[in-house]
């Protein structure tokens, strides 16, 4: 177990296992600057080593991050009724990937894009930060809840 | 059904319906600049008439807020298995609520964080822009995958 917050209450986890999350799960919510101000946006990716990979077409992503490559990308998985959840938080540099032999070893993780549309082009988010955090309930609180 | 967007494949929901789906859910994404690059954070949220509230402590997210009131707020449901989902995103100034009378409001709206902590504080977001997709299987599709 990682360190508890003691202004959240949360636990904090530790990078390793952020990455083992960020493996395990395929949907993410990337944030990029779209003309100086944030936009969300869902995302299909696949973790790569101890990077982020997706696929994306022209259009705002695209345009954002050859403006400006901070980008932050969040997973989670959220329980309000039984308040229980943990989330990580990721952020780094965007790049688009170009180099054809790079994008052929790109192609074999099968990395499927949610919405419809070709999709042809990859981007690699190499994080900078990464962090997480769970919600613990304590043994103590089992009495008054 | 809204309309279909030829380059993604989409369908684009409506304001009305985005405003619809954002009443039905309560867990949502918050993009904020923190010192000029992109975060990203989960936030229990309600949708108060057009608008949307969070609770909060102090912390990046208050602090983000004070510094650059530019957010975006995202919600989805998506299943990458059967590509199926969608997702609703508002781009918005975030102010912190104040006035006594408007809090008195918000505390009836039963406000409750995933995460422990206080969070006595509220945020309200307004919207600038609102939109939502929505993956359409089209009846030609269901052969061919």
């Amino acid at each position: 177990m990682g360190q508890i917050d003691e202004r959240t209450g949360l636990e904090q986890l530790d990078p390793t296992e952020c990455l083992l999350l960020l493996g395990r799960h395929n949907v993410g919510r990337l944030a990029v600057l779209d003309g100086g101000r944030p936009a969300v946006f869902p995302v299909s990716y696949r973790r790569d080593g101890d990077t982020i990979v997706f696929r994306s077409d022209e259009g705002t992503k695209l345009d954002a991050i050859g403006d400006d490559d901070a980008v932050a990308f969040e997973i989670d998985q959220i329980d309000p009724r039984s308040r229980t959840g943990w989330s990580v938080a990721v952020t780094g540099r965007a790049t688009e990937v170009t180099d054809a032999e790079e994008l052929e070893g790109l192609r074999k993780l099968h990395l499927e894009p949610w919405a419809p549309g070709a999709k042809a082009r990859y981007v690699r988010i190499v994080p900078e930060s990464i962090g997480g955090r769970r919600i613990v309930r304590l043994p103590a609180d089992a009495g008054v809840r």
